[in-house]
């Protein structure tokens, strides 16, 4: 066996507007430490990538178009939801990640992702010790919902609370000025199943220069209709106008989502998704006023147009601290943000051991919700400014779209004779 | 009589990321010939403003607030839908106009808008005719839907479109890198109702370096299930992906919306707008396979942090312009942008008379869309692409929040005795 070993990557879950500066981090240490490190070999679509073998030669790639994948948002080597079962329960899974580490020489694993992918590192990381084979796995953090825990905050996030928050308040401008004689409520769905993270964001669109009124549906918070449309009411009778920002996990009474409570097409069927224009047909029929609303969706986690200038350079020092930890020989870890000052903003990377990270979620603590349930406190403000401040544009192409690189993904040979189905 | 004459100046209908820039442009021009202008009184919501004797003095704001209106979205002084009816009709309501223009020694009256607009100001400028009241009326062009004639395009136009094309860029690499065990069909919901000019920006997300499946439904094209299905299935058999932007007014085959062909509440109540989750379930039965929403709403037409640079300058050069005809004593003329060159594109700022202006719309050209209906031409390309180029950033806040002007918008004293109900 020789000393250099190569590395594998992959990405995991959904994507964010700065996984691909982590795979940046990850890629420039390694070719900064040849003697150590052979090739990095991405996984094509996360981990399904290593199971078929199918594995991408980053060497291929120039140094400006890894450099380039700090500006652009996605995967560049392509996601997946998939996660792998305990060893005892899927044996074969595991011998099939191990024969093709053998046989493509692999000793690293970055894995880029969020609480299950987490997991599914850690369960790697323990194959040094189930299976002999010697590798050393290192998780890189990534989630927009920030539910991951030791880490101050997610990669990805960051930028999603940017967007949120300008979007928040540009729209909130907008409903303003018509407000007289048209809208006089917006509504802006955003990501968060189970904790309101992203949804706080949107409070951060008001501040004491330029006070908005904001009513925040979390996720933590069960919905309760009075209580909802009389704050709407009162911002209304106040501001001429109210914003409603609305977590997609919302939950009625009843424990179900909020979304799933309203919308059926014309044959009865219920249809997926949309909790905005059920809080929209509830501020029609118990105000009359006219609104609008707003679904982010995938906008919200790919705007890397405007993405925050902290979370590009978290998710760029994660990669780099992971390739770093695995040369320093660790294994089961997770480069972890450490904050050090809210104000001026300090941190410092850290380690997290993966046994601690995996399959836990952080949720929004309880005092940085108003006690009303429908804003954010001070100390929610102290947490999220640092993660939202600076910008980091991407270059534009002379059409007016910004250039974001597409890498060749030029795939490595298969060396293993029997293809392995996912 | 004295010879110095007041200026009003009002924003009218939807408001957009530009429309402050047109207002800046108003003012500060004004501003530099006091010799000939007094003050800009604006109207407080629009033409509603003139009516209740609620106007602004924008003489009391710092030249740096009146700057700062270049870089904030939405309508400063308020806008509004009212439409006036004809001189006929609604004899009281001129004579009204009349006694405050009188009362405030207003000369001038600028106005801010689209179609229905432009009617407004057509019919202020004759005023000087009907009445003997010596006033000159300016239309300062503004719509984000890109369909008054004459004028090349429409200040707000731009930024949308830019918007569009890049969140469109943005959510296709998403889309892409989740493709595999996930979301394969994207679908984006943009505005126009009538006209499909911000849909067809969607296109702009595609070019030949950055090849993206993408498939647009105009409100010019009837929609074909079987036509849109088999197009969105050829795109993800060959891309793995496909990303689908459609426009609020498609509308199908009985002439009624799409939009209003599908959600009702579970009470059986018809539920307001979004066509983007009827395209939705349209997909879901057709293709079974998984996909994601977007509707854009406000957030595209408030969207100045990713503004157009040369929307921002069409915006400020109308504005300018329209003072400097009211100075050359023009009256029942709008400033358009006249396009003298695609590459490099090259424009400048000529006269139309208001006439020619209200109440037409320009559709898209049919050669703009390609034959299959679902995409754009060269010609389309050729068109957008000056018009989306170039980033104009707004100042940002230590918070991270862009640093968008609220005006101090202190009231003229009123002179009239009488009020008046609109």
């Amino acid at each position: 066996m020789t000393k250099i070993k190569n590395a594998f990557y992959a990405q995991s879950g959904g994507v964010t507007a700065v996984i691909n500066a982590s795979a940046c981090g990850v890629i420039e240490t390694a070719r900064a430490h040849r003697d150590r490190i052979g090739k990095v070999y991405a996984g094509r679509n996360g981990i399904i990538g290593a199971l078929t073998e199918d594995l991408i030669d980053t060497s291929k790639e120039s140094a400006s178009a890894i450099a380039a994948l700090k500006t652009t948002p996605s995967g560049a080597f392509g996601s997946c939801r998939y996660k792998l079962k305990s060893l005892e329960e899927s044996r074969a899974q595991y011998e099939r990640l191990i024969n093709v580490f053998k046989a493509h020489n692999i000793g690293y694993f970055f894995y880029n992702g969020g609480g299950d992918s987490a997991d599914t590192c850690l369960k790697i990381s323990q194959l040094a010790k189930t299976t002999g084979y010697p590798i050393q796995a290192i998780h890189v953090p990534k989630t927009v919902d920030n539910d991951l825990p030791i880490t101050d905050n997610c990669p990805g996030f960051g930028s999603v609370a940017k967007y949120i928050a300008v979007s928040t308040r540009e729209a909130s401008f907008d409903v303003a000025s018509m407000a007289l004689t048209s809208t006089k409520v917006f509504i802006l769905e955003v990501m968060g199943r189970h904790a309101g993270w992203i949804a706080a964001a949107g409070g951060m669109a008001s501040d004491p220069k330029t006070p908005i009124p904001i009513v925040i549906l979390f996720p933590e918070i069960t919905f309760d209709r009075k209580k909802f449309i009389k704050s709407v009411a009162e911002k209304i009778k106040r501001f001429g106008y109210c914003s409603v920002v609305v977590s997609e996990g919302v939950r009625a009474k009843d424990g179900r989502f909020l979304a799933d409570q309203g919308l059926r097409d014309a044959f009865g069927h219920a249809q997926l998704g949309g909790v905005a224009p059920v809080v929209a047909s509830i501020v029609k029929e118990d105000l009359g006023v006219k609104y609008h609303w707003a679904v982010a969706d995938y906008l919200q986690r790919a705007a890397r147009h405007i993405a925050s200038r902290s979370d590009v350079e978290h998710a760029y020092a994660t990669g780099v601290a992971a390739v770093e930890m695995a040369l320093a020989g660790k294994n089961a870890v997770m480069p972890a943000i450490i904050r050090t000052s809210d104000q001026p903003y300090r941190w410092k990377i850290g380690e997290a051991d993966l046994k601690r990270v995996a399959n836990r979620e952080k949720m929004m603590p309880r005092n940085f919700i108003s006690a009303d349930g429908f804003g954010i406190t001070e100390r929610c403000r102290r947490y999220l400014a640092p993660l939202i401040r600076g910008e980091d544009y991407p270059p534009y192409e002379k059409n007016g779209l910004p250039s974001y690189v597409r890498l060749k993904n030029i795939p490595v040979k298969k060396k293993l004779s029997e293809a392995f189905k996912v």
